[in-house]
């Protein structure tokens, strides 16, 4: 039996280029595995109910399990057979075992709808892209810190404005990008609850007639056993926006560490070591030091951020229940996905690789007053005097300074009871600077609490898996 | 001593059309007590370390307290009076205290900044707003809850694709949303996690001089004690963006509140009475029932989506630390949570106000098959008859009984034993419908404690307040 | 010689997982042929002006007229020979002369940079795609018109606030967009003498040392002669993005239309026959109609929206000059193009199979008082009353005739010499009723006008083309 | 008699809070004089038309030129003295027409909308709005290009991706965003021609009863007499959108020209005198020089590109006709034409302000070879040598330049003829570089045609309008 006659017994037509445009099936390969997995657990409950007898849902049991195992290579090899175009996976899936194991297949549309099979499949997709990413979230992270305990004792400017503002640790550079991937992590990891919901049992919109077993979801696929009202299981997509909304504050911070080494670069190139793949140079101009793959990855920022306004945007104006549209939904989830990995292995190697050198950038800071605030502060501690005198005082310094006369600014310091060469190391005199060790050790630890829990998930879901296969193997 | 001669001092100029576009203190309100509140704490920090006597700090104290009490108004109050510009509060309430207090205001510019304060009176403001705003979901969340209550034996129509699916009790409706505002609460309650660090203390960019009484912080303003680097603190605006990332989410699951009301008023007009005060009519068409405030909700909704791609879109392109940009972000901010916060009372108004009728959607009911997906199911279960042979001859069915035939249909529930007075209440033999009491105890028991744990942190956030008010009169 | 060897020489590094991020090759494929034309119009200069011998140019015109003429395919089955990775079209093209025709391609590098052969490329394949894009809203224009002449007696309803609000033929509905396409034709023809722009010679970024042979890119490629400021040429995408803008303006008015029929199909389902091959039915409930080409095509719409502010969040925030973040822009560009061709034709093909039911159409108007303002103006002006009170009478007739007594209706149409008789074509009386075959005349004489425009576009390209042969071939 | 009659005579209830949600009468102020303007039309057709009497309409003419005149103020403060809300500015006016000339108002309801009285004078606002705004492009304009005039023998740094990549006069600089803002120009101004059409007589969506006299709507308000589909007419926006999709294109163009000043900033900030008003300095940190003004501009470029995304995302899922939504896109209108008319006021006096120092420009460059590709292919040219193999030896001996022996890079000049004083002026020798008085020339002549054209379309806009108070007058 062939599905095209759904559409035909009610009058439907079939017309190829009007079909290919509606067709999910091309992009839909990242879900199947999932697909697979979902409908083997609705043939356990099937055999359960009594619905499936034992004897005919062996072949079918074992042509799902060869689908998860080939990663749903074997799907889209027999549909490359057929030369046929398939609404999506689930179609394909359902036509596949129609296929190699004959009529019995007929029983398994029973209790089920596309509507929560998709619903459950992305979940399971997405919990494993989550945790994937999490992983390489605490990778990167790792690298900072390893900057961080490197670097120590390198002085690095810190910006406002886009321009020079004070100067530190290069600790701290590396420090505050580990702490914004740190709570990146804290709200991306609360997705797993979201994910975490079991859609199955759901039908296409207010509910299946048949029970689902939801021990043998929970244990074999790792979901909840709340229930979850079916209008939102298969209306809604708010697990997968949550998701890409976080994906994109990543990527906006991942812009803003871009912003900063094309800020770098021309501002202390002597200063840095960029990793030489990701330099390339003109066709033309020998010169030039191009980082290419960070232009790359900044455009990447505006194409995620883009495609995630175009999800939200295409979301917000669904009224409830599954509409098709959620199927471009996922076509633009699976892109952003992708330029995220790829995004964040670029960082991290970058990253990785990097090197200061502080003769470099202290040749950059060399007459650059870095270290004025800190003065200011210092003397105004030391020395009980407002900070707006000696502000102003140091103002009128500097001024001269800058033309060339540093005069001024030595009796300034004078009055004081400093000189020019406390300035460059003045600004370790910082509370901040003395705790860095503390820092660090703090942070090395909340990182090894987040991986703990991250591999601590991903061993929970493996043993789910195993239990999927022994529980369909016990039928 | 006036602000201006900073400007002068380093060679600035005054022109009031260009100064004009780059003050924020029009729209500062909202902060400013918060900024006056972060003052206090730093006044405290001060004396304490001995920069400022307790008795300079007195005065200082008592018009920052008023400030606080007046909402800013005290502040604003003064501005108007002195007729010229201000870059920002901050700058204002720092003349403010000059104007007032005299000289000995000078030493309140020792261990701080602008972008330390404005990052720390940013995050108690948004804390505040946060936790109004969690309270209000809830207050929705009971709303809907209470309408599952009162419909849970009236039937609802349920869609797929924009077309009549299923049908149901109306409870799965109200469920579906609470359902989602409960998930939108728990990655929105996290929040508070962002904005409970401490970024007193960072200076401008890279930390100031003065160690920071992390208790007096902590007891004061509920501050975290936790060291977070300076350049994070006064760099990065990710506790904002996540706050509006998720308020993107909530507007568009109201967008789509809309567009389901958008089609049942014109599926089933008289299964609905709409509030009243919601409705308007034409001017020319008296016959007109426009659902205005949901069409505003719906614009705003887009507006506030708009505004979150501007800023993100910001965000993404400046490198770390403090940018002006920041000051924009700001103001957009502020716009979207009061377009959110105006929303949410408009839709718990119109839930609240909304009555279903029976009658009027049984009548839209008659003659749509909304049971057919049930029914195939029924007869699948109960007669172990594969799903896709019972689909084909239903279908046939109900072309007929589509063109005016119902014996057809009469015929193939014969077959099964049923007759045409079983097909209106089938849905009430699927499992969910069983458990609508359960599910809605356990939504009930969830509200209940997701309203406690706001609750609770409304009080933490009040003995704070009083333990401020305590520590700054105990100096 | 091999391109790496420029990375390696400067002391760049290759390591392939990053060299695949930053290779636009794989989707570079539509200007493929662009920048084979581009060389040869160099190559021909650089004759010309005596920097490449003639018989040296002679292989390297040869294998570039294959390219040409092959779309691209011969240098894509090259590099598949090759088994290598290439940075870009470009790249691959240079080095694939270098292959066949050996040392003496190293002079086509003279005067040329990718930049200024990537913009003058782009330039072309986007000039193309205009016209074909300007030849499909002719059509669809067309199509809407014809709709028009055969629906000029159809009571068609009209809506406001997503309300009935008044009834009138159903051409006014293909007009409306008729209109709106013609509109959107109109500001997207000018997108056409931004593309017209030559940027030949424009080197990398402010000028190349040989000059242009004006006379020859005029004639060859149709561009303009006009000198354009070099950073301009290479640094500017405004071409480009006012094209996605308009494209947007596009995709938005299609969005309006999904959105109507989803509510016809909803209001007034019986007064439509939509193409069969355009809807599809659930699997589990055979009585659904799903409009699921009209779903995707409005999923589509949010998609380019997106695609369109990312692209315009990546321009926004580049110093001027090239940055590699155009190559993203591109393939940006190239998917909303995609993505807007193939709805269109869906579009296109929906409007054409659409048939409207006069009978269903005017069951769904029964009772309801579409004819409201139409009555109440034409007794206003028939009567010189204020239509203020006839306003007032009418709503209280009408709140009756809702609950079943028309009688007060009655008396109000008697008062004024009219009957329920008059009302269903009241709507005849409007003055744009009345020049409706004028209206419809004067849009078929636009179109055709409109469209003779395009023609004659299409063959002057044609023209330049054959010039492009003829001067290369008379070198 | 009170216009909320209408809701309650209907069964709407009043509740301010939620009628405060829809009311867009306090935002509303800029198309209030339009609004007068549109309805002085309406009354002289009512008039020539015979519905209403001559006498009878001179008190109300009389207020309404009053309103015009006093640029809606008279309106806004009549509104304050009643002390009610009013829905929007149309119901403000009729209310405040039948306040002060009595029920003969009553009469003017008749052949009109809000719906197309609202289309109409939003379209002359924007038209007005346009107008002003290529004005200030055209001012613009003459700055970049006096500039260019001045600077023409300043050297200027060329970049591309983000690195010094060429070097060349920097008129070429101020030409380029010439030349960017002369295309905006251009397709700015076609936006006229959608504004000009007339929506008057297309009632509420489908057509008014009583025809419009076209020749006192194209007298007067200089609209079009094309007959206008009257749904499209009611129901577009598309004359707004283009508008603000242009004004997008252009603040993208401004975000380009920040991130210049904020690289040039950096790279070379002695070469750069930037007017002293738009630079501020840190309150701590006294050697800062924020750019303030470019900082506030970029995040306002965000911000407009961000209310256009949501105008867009409004508008594209909005079936046709009127719906409220559209008075939230007339907000965002107002807000975005604020905000780029405030920055282009900005980027104007920045420009006019700054100065170059051809000086500091020049030490800047120093040692930076941005002459590499003028240098290799003059040699290509001149010796008649593949570009590539002059690549490979240049390279080799800048590696040895960069790292402080400069003898190889002497002898690969000596090989050539050339030595290192023709370095520094070798772009002279580009074609571009030497027709720049041409281009210059070109780019003025270009400016005066344009500036001719906007400043004809003023005084036409000027005559319709004394023509309309003439028409009136003879009624």
């Amino acid at each position: 039996m062939n599905m095209d006659r759904y559409k035909i017994l009610v009058g439907g037509e079939v017309v190829e280029s009007i079909d290919r445009y509606t067709s999910s099936f091309d992009f839909d390969k990242p879900i199947a595995k999932y697909a697979a997995k979902v409908m083997l657990i609705h043939v356990a409950n099937l055999v359960k109910k009594g619905v499936l007898e034992k004897s005919a849902a062996e072949p079918i049991i074992r042509e799902l399990l060869e689908v998860v195992e080939s990663d749903g290579e074997k799907l889209y090899q027999w549909t490359k057979e057929k030369k046929r175009m398939f609404e999506d996976v689930f179609e394909a899936l359902e036509l596949y075992l129609y296929d190699v194991v004959g009529p019995s297949a007929g029983y398994i549309a029973t209790g089920r709808s596309r509507n929560d099979h998709v619903a459950a499949a992305l979940r399971l997709y997405l919990r494993e892209s989550v945790l994937s990413m999490l992983r390489k979230l605490i990778q990167l992270r790792r690298i900072l810190l390893e900057k961080a305990v490197e670097y120590k004792d390198t002085v690095f400017p810190f910006y406002t404005h886009t321009q020079l503002a004070q100067c530190g640790s290069a600790s701290l550079y590396f420090l505050t990008y580990e702490q914004s991937l740190a709570d990146i992590f804290k709200v991306f990891e609360i997705a797993l609850s979201l994910l975490n919901q079991n859609p199955l049992g759901s039908g296409a919109s207010a509910g299946a007639m048949l029970p689902v077993d939801l021990d043998i979801v929970s244990r074999g696929l790792c979901l909840s056993v709340d229930p979850l009202p079916p209008y939102y299981s298969t209306g809604s997509r708010l697990f997968l926006l949550y998701l890409l909304s976080i994906l994109s504050l990543l990527m906006a911070e991942i812009g803003r560490l871009v912003e900063d080494f094309m800020l770098f670069a021309n501002a202390f190139p002597q200063g840095l070591e960029i990793p030489r793949h990701h330099i390339s140079t003109s066709s033309i101009m020998p010169h030039k030091r191009n980082l290419v793959t960070l232009e790359i990855a900044r455009a990447k920022v505006s194409r995620v951020l883009g495609l995630f306004a175009g999800s939200i945007a295409i979301y917000k104006s669904l009224p409830y229940g599954y509409n098709l549209d959620f199927q471009e939904l996922n076509s633009m989830t699976f892109e952003i996905l992708k330029d995220v990995d790829e995004t964040l292995d670029v960082v991290k190697d970058f990253i990785a690789g990097l090197k200061l050198s502080s003769e470099g950038i202290k040749k950059y800071l060399e007459g650059k007053p870095c270290w004025s605030s800190d003065l200011i502060e210092y003397i105004a501690i030391s020395s009980k005097k407002p900070v707006r005198e000696l502000y102003a005082e140091l103002a009128r310094a500097l001024q001269h300074y800058f033309s060339g006369d540093s005069e001024p600014l030595k009796n300034f310091l004078a009055r004081y009871g400093l000189s020019e060469e406390n300035l460059s190391s003045i600004h370790k005199l910082r509370p901040f600077e003395k705790i860095l060790d503390d820092v660090i050790d703090r942070s090395l630890s909340r990182l090894s609490s987040d991986e703990g829990r991250v591999e601590q998930l991903f061993k929970v879901l493996s043993s789910c898996n195993e239990m999927l296969i022994k529980d369909i193997k016990q039928l």
